[in-house]
């Protein structure tokens, strides 16, 4: 799997809690972060490079553990990584948000990239023809997941700066659609960053209990379990814990620095190796 | 003149102000950025490839406009690039401080590639030995900067998170050096890094009007103007405005957004031409 940096860590916590006999190689292209704010182009050729330098590793799935490089970089990558599945975390999200919702109006909030791509957009129109998607950047939940603040006044200040004007119009209520017009504020949440997950108890706070929020990590987990599953390539050599391998682009301080809060375990200076692609 | 981004532009804001004359191109490493969070030997690789491709245009000064960079990347420059004075923005930051200070007792806040790096902290020493530092990374005051974030509660609320820690310790004052120590709070602060004089009214707000604040922008425009004077190179063609013209490696339309609002005039998309380093 590959991210820009550290977020991707997130879906590798999902993952290693859904798949424990397997073994993990987590490539973040730290030297180039973020992919978020850059352009479609710059994002898809990282994205193939990302790809080619773990396909070397004689991978069995491969996992593109970033919104933006998912958004823009998958057919790039399926072009020319052949006979691996290729799994991002967009479309498991966009599914997830599907079947959750109950009236169709679903919030996206993700980086500049991943929004003005309109993937999830994409997505979840075409998984279900009768809803409404308002999506957001939300730029800022990224530096300050980085920086460790998750909570307190400033992570709550700053998530209702972003989501107070999609969910708290006045005296309105969850979208109900009504002669299939959804009028109301929307009644599902997808986290469309990596990053997110970590802000996700100041953004319930802000939204409030009756918001359905779904988590791409999670949903994506579900996703190459059951990708592994049907190619019947689960397990491998069966370990005892998940085994993991860190690459990193950049700074091996940083990563392991700021990784160890995104995978929820301390991961140690030898654990990671700096590559170059 | 470069950056990793559209933060220099505060620094060519500047330069336009003290060298109305000249001819000036920016160019932004967009597809890099960010410069600060990355390590010393990835940012000096990059400050010689963004100072090679200026010297193709035969440029007469090299400004580098990034704080990481020049904490860093000035002496790989100077090896690289023969006959053109080369200025960083942490010199003339610091000599300011160091002149402004009474007590002697600076802050620094900079990104945390600079802060590592230590640039300022031996600058100020250097040029004042009696001088204390004391250097805080900020990395969110960046992200809020180029988010447009510069006043009002959130803008505010961080600037507090960063700089409570430093000048609000109960029932201190002001430092003054008593038998050569510094037992008070800093007198002076360095906006160490190209994006904080956007936040400058917020920032101002949370230290109080005593504390002198230093913005590298204007005392590097300085510096350049009395390099070009010793050498007599002011001037050259005279123009009857500033000519800029902006090279960007990533997203024209990105820097052309964010970009104008950090020049304070509007950047036209024709205005900037996109390179590769």
């Amino acid at each position: 799997m590959f991210d820009s940096g550290v977020g991707g860590l997130t879906v590798l916590k999902a993952l290693i809690a859904a798949l424990p006999d397997e073994q993990f190689i987590y490539l973040g292209d730290t030297a180039r972060l973020p992919y978020g704010t850059k352009s479609r182009e710059t994002v898809a050729r990282y994205s193939v490079q990302a790809a080619e330098a773990l396909a070397d590793y004689g991978v069995k799935c491969l996992v593109v553990a970033c919104n933006t490089a998912s958004a823009v970089g998958l057919p790039g990558i399926r072009e020319h990584i052949e006979n691996v599945p290729v799994i991002g975390v967009v479309e498991p999200g966009a599914e997830a948000a599907c079947a959750t919702s109950v009236s169709g109006h679903i919030a996206v909030i993700a980086t500049e990239g991943t929004v003005r791509g309109g993937a999830y957009q994409e997505a979840i129109i075409g998984k279900r023809s009768d809803a409404r998607v308002t999506a957001c950047p939300a730029a800022l939940l990224v530096s300050l997941a980085e920086e460790g603040l998750c909570d307190g006044p400033i992570a709550e200040g700053i998530a209702h700066h972003y989501l107070d004007p999609i969910f708290s119009r006045q005296g309105e209520r969850v979208s109900k659609p009504i002669a299939g017009r959804h009028l109301g504020i929307p009644d599902t949440l997808v986290l469309g960053c990596t990053h997110f997950p970590m802000l996700a108890g100041a953004i319930r706070k802000v939204v409030g209990p009756a918001v359905r929020i779904v988590d791409s990590a999670e949903t994506t987990a579900h996703t190459v379990r059951a990708t592994l599953a049907k190619t019947k390539e689960q397990g491998g050599v069966p370990a005892r814990r998940a085994s993991v391998r860190f690459l990193a682009t950049d700074s091996v301080e940083r990563f392991v620095r700021i990784g160890s809060r995104f995978l929820d375990r301390p991961i140690a200076p030898e654990e990671v190796e700096l590559v170059d692609l």
